[in-house]
């Protein structure tokens, strides 16, 4: 049976808002340095989430910033980075040795640290200056991104490059709701899709821009992780430079669709799957309506809109196919 | 039959080698310039080529580069992107129609080009400032990489931020020799590979930091668009947060490891895989001689070394597969 845990989900995401207060004065705190560039530093979906903030960053910004997995960051010794990068890292047992590991390098080098985790008091929240928690049983992800974005929208008013913040905090406080709906919305056909799709032994997720850590993650962390089930994550652009070449009619391929610059990439691998195969699955954001929400500000939160909606094929996959998205093999069981 | 084209190889990279005072020419007119920042830009295999350069200009100079696929960078109008980013292109056709694009972009914005392609007089070659050419049968990649090499390296010299550019350089034109060594020392290995694995339904391919490119395109570039076969490239240390998931004892899995300093990252894939696949194979580039390269030096030339040996993987998969690396069936065949 598929629980609906709305709800929950509803309070989780107001959590990561109602700490937007003390979001403001770290990142305040933190802009009274000279702050040259941004790392974003984690590892699997908590990585992944915060590849939406580089692509707001790199399009909306001119503050540079480098997305990295914490045990590459740890080792490379990155020229961009000094005392002067703010180093987000993001672990959701606050206990990730790669993650932590990294906090402890940025703060030797004396670079400030952001830290996004389930519960305080766990390694990682222990070794940066600023610490946030958002432990819950469902919507950790969405709740995360929602706090991420009010730490970058707030360093990029504090370094005038976001002239209307003000309208993106008002539309960021409308998700609560708007989430759910979306949630409630897809319900009926992500239950139509698990039922449909339930056997498959592979899954290709396509997206690319502002999506492509939802398109990276779903792959990687549900499919994979958490159904044990072949994935391949596919940049839109990239489709038609090797992957598509497998597509056969029977390829079950989930194409993300958004609302930010690249959405043509998106348009052309639809065309092309739409002849090649006959398992074509298309989440297009621009379905959902978001209230309160204005048009130019939709593609900023495609990334949630597409984890609400995804949520809901996670639950109904693990029903219909009676795999916990609990059960691992070797994740927190094993030493590796 | 497996042909050995060491020969024409041995050329092709002489080849790249021999352009290396026009290639010096080029970036030391470009130099004039204020060159604040580096564009890669291509598709697929033309641009994962190009994410060793990335790496290199991240961990050994001060000098911020991006990777991006081209119709990204055509749509999102990135904010680091000016008329003092060198952008470098790459496609072997000269017609990618996303490359020729991005190229036509940057020189509107009065932004430096250099372009790589097989044949000079092609779109690509015609819509960059220097274009630089290199048609052959084999080791075209390999070849692109030794110039792009030269660019780079010529490129941090002129800023400043390479004190032992004749080292690396001198050490460079060793590599049509070496690198048809590395060829003969892998191939019987390589036979046995394909004997052993012409039947897998599924390739995952994992690397990190300078042969993150050559993991991704090797996934991508042969064995989906060459053979068909589904495969999936894995970051080392990305693997252990999702992907190894499904790892079970048949699972396929090739290792890439190199001398990088995302070297430990590769050591502990490799741990994990001994114990719970028994389907392991690694590729180390510290297993060929690099006669009259400088120790500190061979990582730099880890993935032209992957690269060599994994041309006579692919060439024997081709053989003992009896599917030609060279059909299509969308890629210059559809439209799309």
């Amino acid at each position: 049976m598929v629980v609906n845990d709305n709800k929950i989900y509803m309070n989780v995401l107001q959590n990561g808002l109602d700490q937007g207060e003390e979001i403001n004065k770290a990142v305040d705190e933190i802009c009274n340095r000279n702050i040259e560039n941004v790392f974003l530093v984690g590892c699997g979906g908590s990585l992944a989430v915060m590849y939406a903030c580089n692509y707001i960053l790199d399009t909306r910004s001119n503050i540079p910033s480098y997305a990295f997995n914490a045990s590459e960051f740890n080792v490379i010794n990155h020229k961009q980075f000094s005392e002067n990068s703010l180093v987000i890292l993001s672990s959701y047992t606050g206990s990730t040795k790669e993650t932590v590991e990294a906090a402890k390098i940025a703060r030797k080098a004396g670079a400030p640290t952001i830290g996004f985790m389930g519960k305080l008091g766990t390694p990682l929240a222990e070794n940066v200056d600023f610490a946030f928690a958002n432990d819950a049983a469902t919507g950790v992800t969405d709740s995360k991104l929602i706090m991420l974005y009010q730490v970058i929208f707030r360093l990029m008013q504090n370094k005038g490059q976001c002239e209307d913040y003000d309208e993106i905090i008002k539309a960021l406080k409308t998700l609560p709701t708007n989430l759910v709906k979306v949630k409630e919305k897809y319900e009926k056909t992500a239950e139509e899709f698990a039922i449909k799709y339930k056997d498959e032994d592979y899954f290709m997720t396509i997206g690319a821009g502002i999506l492509w850590g939802e398109t990276y993650s779903y792959a990687t962390c549900i499919i994979e992780e958490m159904q044990w089930i072949k994935a391949r994550s596919v940049h839109a652009g990239e489709f038609f430079h090797g992957s598509f070449e497998i597509v056969t009619r029977d390829t079950n391929v989930l194409l993300f669709r958004g609302e930010d610059e690249t959405r043509p990439l998106c348009d052309r691998v639809e065309r092309f799957c739409n002849k090649y195969t006959d398992k074509l699955t298309i989440i297009d954001t621009k379905d959902f309506p978001l209230e309160g929400v204005n048009e130019e500000y939709r593609g900023l939160f495609s990334p949630l809109v597409l984890s609400a909606a995804l949520d809901r094929v996670s639950k109904h996959l693990e029903d219909k196919r009676n795999h916990s998205l609990k059960i691992r093999r070797y994740m927190g069981i094993v030493e590796y």
